[in-house]
């Protein structure tokens, strides 16, 4: 078999944090036990492109419990859990990552996963379908279908499938509501202020905590700061999105006005440059600038790197840049998802109800493939419902059904004041 | 002039509240200067079925500045502002709402409604299109389209098109993110708990509070109560909305666990006998019971009236009815919209979103209507756009605009990790 | 029986509203109980200057329960409850209160209760102490002590007890955790928030609520603003105070440069003036200024007066400033506690606790009046925690016990790490 | 000079860590610089019993640039930074402190600091004054002073002055309101939730967290719990702090009803046993159990030792013991304080606070121990006042000041209504 991980001997340590994660995801294992039975995914072949993270292994649990082959490689060069990957790699399961890989390695392991003739992909951020189709168009006519986890893979993929460039089906797993209703906005909300007070451990309260994007991560983010003391403030680009951060509590601004008056920024857009030369050039002496959005492109740093005059790194994820004038601007995580680089990620419980959904999408699409288009598709609202009731049930809590009068009066429209 | 209002005299009070009202309603306020000048809704009859509070009585001047002829009836027994009905008829605007109305004449004033042969309907619940399409389908020939206000108004109709029997296009004002978004959202969340302390007084702080139905409006509600101290527990029947209410800090169980549990109890469903005959007998001495969905059907005030030995009226809004054995159930506002019942309404400020909605989807049908088959239609994201611009603008708020690198970035699917 | 009260024919309602008011104060209602068996007050002679409210009818009726005559007049001008005063009269106990009553009268009806002759004072901002030692010197002999409500009270008798000025022992009921921590804090911030949407029923959610003054009222107003959505700033005199509103989310900034930026302003600071002209010269159109510290003193209203080339009011609670450059302030309730000139005063719930703190320090004073000296005393901390305890109880939370073991270990030094 | 720490080569890394608690420390930093130039401290020797990190390097750097030598050893045995031990050695400052060391090597350490002969101690839980007093009454009559700087300190040390025991005057830096209102309660709340996190990697939001003790660093914890999403449940033993937390928004139980509900649990008691054998009894399978009180005393470990069958470590902070019937307790940090053994302890922010609080009672001590008698003392108020004073400029806020007539409306009683 091959693999390339960091050092199998932490296998181990990473069997026994993907069981701690495990605890966590009683969605995901249940219907673990139902694909043992089952076996909807035999004789496929799935090659996933994911953070190599603790819940992750129980997604590849899962999926191989229900039949698959499975091979791995990273999403992000800065995400991989090297324990967790050395344990996938003990347990049977190709997998090609290693934290802090270079982008010709990053490239080399999506390729490693290529080689794999998967009949379905799982992405996150969609580096392997734009990889199958721009380098292996030859391998397009096995791919049965696949799954996107994250909104900024979506967009890429909209935008492909705009141009008519997409070639198979993938379900849209970001847009279930039990993925990005949790998934990125508590998930993310978490995590990136776990990730930011992991690299700074600066006290947050009286902070001014500027987030940058209003979608669901950012509305997570945002209210997580606020849960914390912060001085919140929002910019974006949608009003409408601008207006709800208002009478969310939040301060809204253009980034222009924001920049000279934020202690901490966070870009949380899908988009580049969010923050941007003329931004910095108005931060405050100390200023924090952090992102977690999919790719590292959202904080402009070669522009950064061109205005310092000196770069140090006081901690492990802090890289201090020193403006000609003396002002100070730390970079966390060199602009990488700061949740992954200087913390664990979404925690799994989270991930319990997001690899749920890739989970069910694999069978989906093995059951469903030909009647779907090349194009981006959601899952059916049904798949949403039952993962939520598995989760209800595994928290004890209970909710209520509709009366057979309760539906008749909801369909009806003769009932008036 | 034909009208129905309970004083005349009353108008120049409601005149200077429907002034004060216009001051936070600053995009209906450049909506109607700009009308003035158009004239686009020039010879269209509007038949309007709302609430006749002051924010109302700024859109009426609206859609006339516009050209058009407007008549209003009330949509809700208790909700009329005499004073303001009163001014409305005193600027020449035929007015047929009276507060406390009974049902007879809450319907002849639906009839007088229609009586003006309405081009444009405007709805807050459906009533007046239920009644054109059951009792007066002579005219509905002349009726190119119309507008329905709220949640429950687009259930039925929804049910109404679903089953062929929705004769013209009405266009969901509700659903547009600016509506539903605010009003639903932060509108009834403010007015209910105002509606709530006018007519109890007590302390919310330390109390449980019970939110059955977690759409826009119980989200709001439960997130202002916990905002005073409460304690909040959600009951819902989607597990989605469920887990999202656990998630955003309450505590979710079925409403049968909840009875025994709650010193206040609000409906937000939409649907019927949320609150049950069952429910009461688990309820503890004092419990207080309000509803701010639409129709008063949501707590089963006959089964309550079985139940109990005794009934008095302890303050203005509330009935206080004893049970057998001696328990008190204190039924707010009769079980109607709790926030017009017993406060007034939502605020002019998010009112001025929601009818920017009206006032443009007026419009628009005027000028769109040909296009527009019979059925529910939503209006163009770009109408959302325009009014979250003009609210954050009179905020003194700005927000950033894509740059041209930005938006091709966000086209693209080439650029990856 | 003398007294001065508006309309007796009101007292059905005002005792419907006082056995209202009853079902929330059960900590009240439990001493009112032991009172009516032990008579402790037996032969005292109490004259009571209170918000005539139906809380105070509660504690006026556990008084008399305890054998005590009580006479009654009002502490503000505005915030009688006419019908409460006339279920007071009806029940025998002689009130001098109507609500809006002129300054001259409402000297009157002080002096009405100083005939009386009391044993013991009650005052809530120190009116009848201050006429007793400035006028009617010769009655204080027979005084034995007397109680303090609120904070601005305790300020002056602090401030007379330091010229040597005080002739009797008076417990500072406010500075009672169970009173000030609670009523206070949750009890002004509810209802302050309370009166100021009664009176102008604006949306708070995106407004910029100012708080001036952040002892325990001003911190439970902000904390209550914010709950319902507002953005916060709050101004301080103290630096401690004004970090600590730092660090619970709130701006902090000097009045002058919050004048500016507030759509509303708070004061509670108990002292003077803290909106002074220049402020006022420096607000938006449009602003909201309302006052819940204890006396109208801290807007200054003659000022503004001065300033205004108009005024007029637009609802029953504001009173509309028009300044020569076009500005409108709007002044709510006169300037006086806004909680009670346009809602209902401090709920139920909270007015218990201090209530009870009032009736429990007026039998302390009865057992221990030889020993105290005249002065500000405070009642001993067991007082507290009895009255807390009922509270819970009555609430059915349950708090813990130290063990034997535990309180040992607190007791001793030599354990360590 | 002789000390004992992990490993020299580490002291630029400590050194590059405490410059960055530095920037979060102005207030201590504008005290350095006096002190620098006055010298208060000129020949007066201090040990200091502290948690060896990063802003205790700047306190040790402040109190020498006052011209005191200074002597350091650790307060507990995990929290010692060993980075930051090895740069204060480096900087010729005696420090006896390895993380993870042994209760023997903890006591040798604290020895070696108590030969330093100190005139002032520094004590962080009292066990420096504890040693001192309990085995070198002979180096007393040395002693002119000390500060204290936690609770759980100062609670030992009343008992000892209850005793008679104490023998020289204690300032308790932590009941300055700069150091307890804030240290305790702010940072704490973030700190220990950090390390919570950092444990075990779980999702905050939609869990049952119970805070045992609702002291300053009870509500600071139990607000930060639930602005993370959590379901907040608080115990405690003083009715009136149990009510203040019901008031607060948390629900309030006795802990053996909270036991079986809660997924985390917290102790902050400053007592023992808070979380007991027959609490451990009752909990759920998976259950958290951590403690940010000073001592590991506060969950009875041994009684959980004896309950287990088995043991094992499942992640760096987390043991996880598994009882008899199969349910598994996770212990975090061996119960001691979670935030300094999984996180990094306070934030260099509050620190700040508290440090100058130090640095100036090391000031005070010299200039005012004649006077002082043995016993537990506080600082004046003016001390607080300057240090928030100093804290609030360098967040650019600004705050009021008393006009002259505001301060004689104060001091006056004839002023009413």
């Amino acid at each position: 078999m091959e693999y390339d991980v960091k050092d199998l001997s932490q296998a181990p340590q990473g069997a026994m944090r993907t069981e701690w994660a495990e605890r966590e995801m009683p969605v995901l294992r249940s219907i673990c036990q139902r694909f043992a039975k089952e076996k909807p995914l035999r004789g496929i072949r799935i090659a996933a492109c994911l953070h190599v993270t603790s819940e992750t292994a129980n997604l590849a649990a899962t999926l191989r419990a229900g039949g698959a082959e499975v091979v791995i490689c990273a999403s992000n060069p800065l995400s991989t859990q090297d324990d967790v990957a050395a344990s996938l790699v003990h347990s049977g399961i190709p997998v090609f990552a290693v934290r802090g890989e270079d982008p010709d390695t990053y490239y080399r392991h999506i390729e490693a996963a290529v080689a794999s003739a998967p009949h379905i992909t799982i992405d996150d951020g969609a580096d392997l379908v734009a990889t199958l189709h721009s380098k292996h168009t030859e391998r397009l006519d096995q791919v049965v279908g696949g799954m996107e986890e994250t909104t900024t893979g979506v967009i890429r993929l909209r935008a492909m499938a705009a141009e008519g460039k997409l070639r198979y089906p993938i379900l849209a797993v970001n847009d279930s509501d039990t993925k990005h209703m949790f998934d990125n906005r508590y998930g993310t909300g978490q995590s990136t202020l776990d990730g930011i007070v992991r690299a700074t451990n600066v006290l947050i309260t009286g902070k001014t905590v500027v987030t940058i994007g209003y979608g669901w991560c950012g509305r997570g983010f945002a209210s997580r700061a606020r849960g914390m003391g912060a001085h919140t403030v929002v910019c974006e680009v949608d009003p409408v999105r601008a207006l709800e951060a208002v009478m969310d509590g939040h301060k809204v601004m253009a980034m222009n006005e924001a920049a000279p008056l934020g202690d901490i920024f966070l870009t949380v857009t899908g988009g580049v440059k969010a923050i941007d030369q003329h931004h910095f050039q108005a931060m405050k002496d100390g200023a924090i600038v952090a992102n977690s959005g999919h790719f590292n492109v959202e904080i402009n740093i070669p522009a950064l790197e061109n205005m310092a005059e000196a770069k140090r790194k006081p901690r492990e994820f802090v890289e201090e840049y020193t403006l000609e004038d003396g002002r100070r601007i730390n970079l966390l995580g060199e602009g990488r998802l700061i949740n992954l680089a200087a913390a664990e990620g979404h925690p799994a419980s989270v991930m319990d109800m997001s690899f749920a959904n890739q989970a069910l999408a694999g069978e989906y699409i093995v059951n469903h493939h030909p009647q779907l288009q090349p194009g981006v598709h959601v899952l059916p609202k049904e798949i949403d419902r039952q993962i939520a009731s598995l989760k209800l049930n595994s928290m004890n809590m209970s909710f209520d059904t509709l009366t057979d009068e309760q539906e008749r009066y909801l369909a009806s429209w003769q009932l008036g004041t």
